[in-house]
């Protein structure tokens, strides 16, 4: 941590500091510059929790010099990780495409959309059981009784299984019927699902809040770790800025700036990044390109009919197509899809 | 409803969106322009609800005319209303001061600030027991022990009370000791926890979310008015933008739009929109300029060792000195704070 | 300047840092953590003017501890700067209003609007006679002809006149015509026009970028005073934001941030930040209770058939009406419109 | 053009919109929904050009349903365009490389670095000497002595050149020497600049704005077009958002989003969208799978002592060996660099 002074910061005031410092029991290095005074801050920084230094006479500013996160951080654990879910895995070693609807609507439906997608090439099945959608009156999901659908499904195809969790109730539930449960968007920052993702110990999708920096997403990841789960794979959906011709702005940097900050697997969403589904297989080539360890991509047997979603989920025969081409750029990257 | 066909759209095409709509019971109305035909919608939009019609052959896009949020909206009840919270109300004919510390630290802490902002002229104390925290490792909050010096405050100097909830069990807790409950700003799309605050019946105030435009703001708040809870004040505490001069960008106009579009009670946040005790002022001011119906603002007895957010608070002293200047703007808008 | 080496830098590697500091002939104080070192640089850091620390083996980032801009920055100037226009002044001592037409169409029109707008109170005349427009088909101005009907507006009224310009052909001709020139948000980073403007030495309002930073904007202002123009004054307009209820989003904190980082004067236009004519007034509002010098509104005699800009244009009695309103707000802040 | 009534609009109100239109010549079809009336508006929309229909009683707002872009819109020219730049061509058959270094600095280094970047596969140098600096105190270009370089090193290379330009005199004398110019992102709506370029007729690669919509970037393309020069290029080179972890946020989805929209053709700048040389490659390979037609890279012999971007930088190697791998991107995408 350093400590900038004021530039007109008188000694007393710098001395205080200083003492401030060490009477925590740590340690001041004073550099004085022509304009400004700072000073280096050496110790354990947990010491001077719930001290404001802002707030030291003439302190004009504090900078951080190191992360808040730590089990999540590439420099504690410089080798990638590789998170187990049902017999796949997400890593390095391969690459991972989850397919599915976005809201499961119906056994049938899902059982078309899951066959499909697992003779394309998906090792994951994901569907929606509990939706948050915007507003209260649209489709909120089929809740326990979709995640038994999931169940079949993962029982018919050998798929693993994914479903979105948004409360404390639809966790429970479905740790018992699938294999990996994910946070999403609206929940990054729900610090209290986290940390109950945390205790469950079971494998978890930790999307992107809409306007999360890269540093709050592994905050909320360091949410998960800190009580025993180290299963997080990050996923990346797009964020929110001023352009409106896509839904959200797919930050594709984010799967480089990942990789070097932290060792958890990230995959991509394009589907949601976008919301228009001519816009998915070009992304989703993208994902591969940048180093992605895999992709989340919406299907559906019916989109004009689906009740969540529709417009940006591709129809069966085009995630078959996306799927062939995917496996080229997977070549390319000495990876491949399993 | 509109829907915008493509500019060479056949005259098949628009026919075939034409039935689809009078198919589900509703009428169309043909527009034909040189370039592009329109097709306007009339009757119960929920008719079409899981219904696709971006995916139609040759449809450009839809533009929706009406609002998704009804209970929340001006348009159906256009006088302000009232929320009553202890015994003080929110509402346009007064201005409410909501202060205290971020968060609850000790009996005497909250004691003794309570004592002063109630004789500053705040009718409403805030004290967080449950803290939503970027990392895991920073300072949670004295649960329900804060919330019985919450009780204890109010009882003493009869000011109401407010305090945020984070999930089920915080809810639970909270209305049996405080007058008002929040939804933080991490929490406005957690659409479980805004139900269960609508099933509560309690005073709510929610905040916008970091990034929630004000049309997802009225829907998150049409989530708890949908489970018959109508006592929601809505918070203004500045968005995410790419300034970082400020912790967050006050967007004042937010104000006047939500007095257009709704008829819930605003107020707003200066302490989080800015997060730097000198700007308080000034943007206190603004929001009984713009025509909010109140603030809330964070106080300490003594910010530098504060265990949340003590650049952003106010000392006791400062806060008095606010609170008479507000008086003096409050009165040019015909108002006062009680 | 700071610099933050990697976590497991090398001793050789933060030596070599030390001696390509003190090489080019400045001080480097080590600071040795426990997790990283960090390097204090002490001296005249124009020596390190086309080095790029950042490259240096083992280096993590650089943390700079001062700001780019000098001439603009209060720490070296800490008296709020007047800036006089014609026979009236930009500063502390006053509020100034500067109102008039988005675009000059007609001398009827402006002299018109001029006399109402002397009569409610406005000091300044502004009217687009140059107009930078989105869409090369949508009306671009009278040029000169709207200049001369400045000069003749003024002439009468004794109102001093503000025209935008966006070349260096505008820029000559508007300093013949007129007291102020704008430079608009378009061309904030417009550098050879700031020079050019720098060069002529003629009063500015610079208005922010629509994207620019704070640090940006001052330095956006250096490049004017670089060339000897000291009579800069400042116009927060609002910013691009995600949130489409408003045009822009009007960053009211930057006032107060400006205000203890320049001694430059600063005003507020809340026609072109809202985009709609009923937030107006609210925001006017806000900024003299901010703290701003002085605001900029649109006003139209006849805002229905305005050429540009109409919706957000107040007519004559709209304007009449928020002159006398934003009088008592003056008044409380201890200034007077003049 | 669609204009939606107040809800509770008097059916007054609705035929003086009505014949309003009719008065200036167009044709307005009602359709009246059960909660609000909409107006199609037919006919040649100029007609109603400089009429504020947002001004007329009881009108909530108005929907455009057509871009205001014409001369780039993809609508009215299907193929994609070719754009030929000296003897080389940017369009959908082939992919380009412009590399170079971000600033010229001598006669030497820019051989040097168009020796190597030509014998890698580029085929356009790019270099600056005219710099954009957000700084008055930073290194601002060699101007026309850089621009002779340029001309010999094509001359010797055979290469194709391009330089930015920032204002007319820059425009005037980089047409003499290099063979496309650049408008920068600060400059995408400076219009006066843009309608010279497009008198010029000379081969133009126009930057997004670092917070232009897509629209507006069409719009300033229009610009150049309506001038009489077809020969634009567009370069998304990242736009400003919240994330501070990159310089800037590199918009992906611009690239299918612009085919979509526009012929023009479009390469990505991943060397500004980033900052960071780490960074570089990954995204350079994600433009190729989004289907750019080329890609800018920076390239420098010596980036730690680059004048300008050294920290984003490729050294020689790297560029090289990124070259090779876009090959294989290239062949996927059934495309040759060339």
């Amino acid at each position: 941590m350093i400590i900038v002074m004021k530039p007109h910061a008188s000694s007393e005031h710098v001395q205080e500091v200083k003492h401030f410092i060490e009477n925590n029991g740590l340690t001041a290095h004073l550099s004085q510059g022509e304009e400004v005074t700072i000073i280096g801050v050496v110790g354990d920084k947990k010491k001077l929790s719930g001290k404001n230094l802002e707030l030291l006479p003439d302190v004009d500013h504090i900078v951080p010099v190191t992360e808040s996160y730590k089990l999540s951080n590439r420099k504690f654990h410089p080798e990638p990780s590789i998170v187990k879910v049902g017999n796949t895995e997400i890593g390095p070693n391969n690459l991972t495409i989850m397919a599915g609807p976005c809201a499961i609507e119906s056994e049938e439906q899902l059982m078309t959309i899951a066959r499909a997608v697992k003779k394309s090439g998906a090792t994951i099945l994901r569907g929606g059981a509990y939706k948050p959608r915007t507003s209260p009156y649209s489709f909120q999901g089929l809740e326990e009784e979709g995640l038994r659908y999931m169940k079949e499904a993962s029982e018919e195809t050998g798929l693993a299984t994914i479903c979105e969790v948004i409360s404390t109730s639809s966790l429970e539930a479905a740790i018992k019927y699938v294999d990996m449960v994910q946070v999403g968007a609206r929940n990054m920052q729900n610090f209290q699902l986290l940390r109950e993702v945390g205790r469950s110990g079971h494998p978890v999708l930790l999307k992107r809040g809409m306007a999360a920096t890269i540093d709050e997403w592994l905050n909320a990841a360091e949410y998960i770790m800190a009580e025993g789960n180290p299963n997080v794979v990050l996923c990346e959906r797009g964020i929110r800025t001023y352009e409106t011709a896509t839904r959200n702005t797919l930050d594709i940097s984010a799967v480089p700036v990942i990789r070097s900050k932290s060792h958890l697997p990230i995959i991509v969403d394009p589907s949601h990044a976008t919301g228009v589904r001519a816009y998915v297989a070009p992304l989703a080539k993208c994902a591969i390109a940048a180093g992605a360890d895999g992709i989340m991509v919406e299907t559906h047997n019916n989109p004009a009919c689906a009740l969540s979603d529709g417009p940006q989920s591709l129809t069966l025969p085009q995630f078959d197509e996306l799927a062939k081409m995917l496996d080229a750029y997977a070549k390319l990257e000495g990876r491949e899809f399993s």
